[in-house]
């Protein structure tokens, strides 16, 4: 009886706009003091972020724990990404920060505390979800780039590695450098290095950055008739519901009752 | 009555075509002027753009007013943003330019008053507001771009700032150089720099550059996709219009009238 | 009778085919001369080419007269700006290249006879021409372009002329700088000159960017609507053509014939 | 009749989903192969890569085989232009790599291994022909920026080249200049060193940026029409079918019916 109480009162917590408010309120100052501690502050004023750091900490964790009580299957309270993701953030930020090597992994995870401005905004979430939604569909074209970028970078590190190890190196060094060529990036400094060496290498560098354009247009093209199509079903679907009054179907059934009775008057 | 008058007359050359061509004579002509300044002149031309500056000045306070009297509903030419900004920057224009401080202010209004020209031309007001209008839409893209920012300047702020204060000193500092990474403008010298320091900062970049202009994607196609839905709202209400002759509904009620013809017949 | 007859072998000649080829292979000829005009070339080779060239402009001039005289009405001959842009590459070729001044007119008109090629191939011919025509409706967002140009280059040379005359000394290489800025090319260098003189000289540059991107955006969206909607009308156009065997209004006037009929039949 | 058996062994053998996934599973090692040769590897380590290597080439040429074996029309086999790929680059791999003219087009012809993963994965074959075949349908535009890129490009020969004979010694070299300037690479240097000395050049550079802009941003949307219509096009055919069930047409003919009934009646 008493739990139930207690998950009752969690829920009627959890979905009070005022409380939704506060913990809105308590996430951006969370992210000005991140933003705070990056500019050179007095000792005093240290102090102050540190004890407002904790603070921030046990809300935080205050919250969490009564979204998780007001949840009435704690199972399904982990199957949100959302709810894990805010759960091992709070988790974090407990350890203490004074391992120099955790240090870095606090200070991380108090950044990432931004993030929570997300989880808390349906708006956001299902932005970012929309977002997330739309790369499965990019799959196939991402791999194809993928094959492009390796075998440039095999041709590139192959033949050009004597020339600028810096650039040409090894394969991994050598996509990152095409895609500095594909960003258009002092991309000329790279190609007339190699063309001291290889006067015909601009031909790699040019059907590089032609290919990567184009599977990089149709990727954005592929994108812009998906969003249309998906709104034009929709959008369909909507008006087939309207025009359900009466259709040609209707129309053609009533006149064939119509004949069946000038039939039967004939006979 | 006198004043009836008064305002008669002045809605009359407000509305008059020539007094408008006029006023758009003498906007080109101030924008002239301020051009004409930035350029080294003789001391003799000085005195008389000085004396131009003055008229143009009092022939926009001379229009101003011929505006405001011609208003029946004095209140309301005030709620026009437009009147508002106009009237600011001929108030601005009357403060005479002797101090220092002042004077600052006063060629950045004589600046603006190119705008009236938007201001004037019907056209370019409804180009601007359109664009304007486009904005809010994008509301929670610009949010979640802004949280993007935020929190990789607050991790690059944490730790390059001692690779490079100039680049990474605060969290603002660190915003810029983040803005600078996604307009690809040397953002390789940007990378190699902390590279040196930590050799897998590239994914730092290359996470930025994917979301931001993934992000940016979605917000530019948002917006194809907004304005095309509109069009097509637009046309088939135009077209429900045209359709209004006769609809599958109206058929239907006709051959219902018909059947029940026949069959009064029958009986 | 003799003219009328020239008139009509010049009609066959420039429509037969082969002599078209012929003339687009002299394009080809004389746009492959001014490329090898480029490279160092010997002596005797140089001599070569002067006499093709000389033997192409009067194999153009042939064409071109020809063309004149298989006009019907010699008037309309140069109301296409076509005939008119070949007749004078054409004429100003003959000029003799002596004078060092004319000698460089002569060079680019030279030069401008690769363009023959546009007003030979219709297919492109009709490609330019819906280029220009796509260019009017681009106007008021040109206009407004230039204005937000013409008030960022004013603030800048009035502000920052004083920092990097090279840069800001008047308003017209002002605007060129702020073209610069717009394309990114080492907009922050620019952008860190003045910033260290003026630190929050940064909204300067941000702004301008976000404005002209914005406008940009709303360049391209507003064509590519612009091209769909088109598209759109002429698909419905070609559509309502086909539907036009029977419509909804069809069928109502014939269900009346009906009642009419019965309700002759009744009386 | 033995060779009928070893066919359909071969068809078996080539359509097992395992066999596939194998190849693939080479395919992957091969292009692994070829990134690990890039990196600096103990001489032990480079025996093995070696030994690898014939076995993947031999692994591949008993793939082809099977592929060629299950074929039952030999001829049509080559028809296939991934088929002829394949072949090729198995038979040239099988060519020893000691003569160093050789090696070099032996390791080209390693890493272009990789591609057979597009031979081999129907969904990448089919979005590369997909891409191909977009191609061609942009071949006037191409053809008119080639023609801009030729124009601008001897102008800037005839004219620059006495200026920086790097950027500007022939036509060849100047059209890889115009792309860098199109790519806004470092342009504005480009174009301050020709304006030392032609203070109006930069009227070349403005306009050769806004032609290209035009014209790639006008193919583009070419692109984006094309791929809408098509869709469009599928769509309505699509649905043509599903109201197939019933049209106005019938309708019409049905009430025509009617009238022949009811005119029946009054004789």
């Amino acid at each position: 009886m008493k739990i139930e109480q207690i998950q009752r009162a969690s829920q009627r917590l959890r979905d009070n706009k005022a409380f939704e408010l506060f913990v809105v309120t308590i996430i951006i100052l969370s992210a000005l003091l991140i933003g705070a501690k990056t500019y050179k502050i007095p000792e005093s004023l240290m102090t102050l972020i540190l004890w407002l750091d904790v603070a921030i900490t046990l809300i935080f964790l205050f919250e969490i724990v009564i979204r998780f009580i007001a949840e009435p299957n704690k199972k399904r309270f982990f199957h949100s990404g959302w709810n894990v993701f805010d759960t091992l953030v709070v988790v974090i930020s407990l350890i203490p920060v004074d391992d120099t090597e955790m240090a870095l992994i606090g200070r991380l995870v108090r950044i990432f505390r931004v993030l929570r401005m997300v989880s808390i905004i349906p708006e956001l979430r299902t932005l970012l979800n929309s977002l997330l939604r739309a790369l499965p569909q990019l799959g196939y074209v991402l791999l194809l780039m993928f094959i492009i970028f390796y075998i440039y970078a095999a041709v590139g590190a192959t033949f050009f590695a004597h020339i600028n190890p810096t650039l040409w190196g090894d394969i991994s060094i050598s996509m990152l450098t095409l895609f500095r060529v594909m960003t258009f990036e002092d991309w000329t400094d790279v190609m007339y290095e190699t063309m001291a060496v290889y006067p015909l290498s601009w031909i790699f560098y040019l059907t590089f950055i032609f290919l990567t354009a184009f599977a990089f247009l149709n990727m954005v093209i592929g994108i812009v008739v998906n969003v249309l199509e998906d709104e034009h079903a929709r959008e369909r679907a909507e008006q087939d519901e309207v025009d359900g009054k009466a259709t040609i179907e209707d129309l053609q059934s009533e006149i064939r009752e119509l004949k069946a009775l000038i039939q039967a008057q004939q006979r």
